[in-house]
């Protein structure tokens, strides 16, 4: 299998891409992390999303330590090629580590922050 | 009207943030780009995305050229406080420079990057 698909992608002078994650079924946006070359090799090769810790330098596939694994059914660039969309599904329906389908939970309202959505799991029981 | 909500914004080292622009109706990830605290500040003020273009290094008010302004509808920032997601009305319908809807327009098939969805208007149209 040929790697050219990812000499395409304009990797950051860290050789980082910036990465979005969508719920597949309901468009939602449930999170953002980055992804070096071989993260995304193992992304598209295992079909289940692979990023890089950028605080713990290594790569983290995500569920390892929750169980909320994200199965890949596609994956896209932007028309600058610098950024990926990938359209998952969100094992437990859980993509946050606060325990919210979503990490894009905190919505402003009247000039401040405010947590909009709910919590689906105690963290504590996630991350046992 | 107070300022605190952008402090709590976590702005990296260049003193920018990540930004998601969302079709609020259909839910469609449209595009990606940066902001400063000008931009932000800007952008929940008149209700409109501003962005920072890190190639022109100035303030870009989407739409100035092309006529295709957001309107933002929310503003949501994620657990880490460090990527800022936009529900948008996108003017025009189009958000991307290439005359898409999207700018995440080419796909992974096989090993190989397709353009995936079609051009709504000549760029040359568009930028006159």
């Amino acid at each position: 299998m040929t790697s050219k698909w990812l000499n395409e992608i304009k990797w950051d002078e860290q050789g980082l891409v910036p990465v979005i994650a969508q719920d597949a079924a309901s468009g939602e946006v449930l999170m953002f992390a980055w992804m070096n070359r071989e993260a995304l090799e193992k992304t598209a090769a295992i079909g289940q999303a692979v990023y890089w810790s950028r605080s713990r330098r290594k790569l983290w596939h995500k569920g390892e330590e929750s169980g909320h694994f994200q199965k890949v059914l596609e994956i896209r660039t932007d028309c600058d090629n610098d950024v990926v969309l990938l359209k998952i599904e969100q094992v437990g329906g859980i993509a946050c580590h606060t325990g919210r389908k979503s990490c894009f939970f905190q919505k402003l309202d009247e000039g401040t922050w405010f947590a909009a959505d709910p919590v689906l799991k105690d963290p504590k029981e996630i991350y046992k």
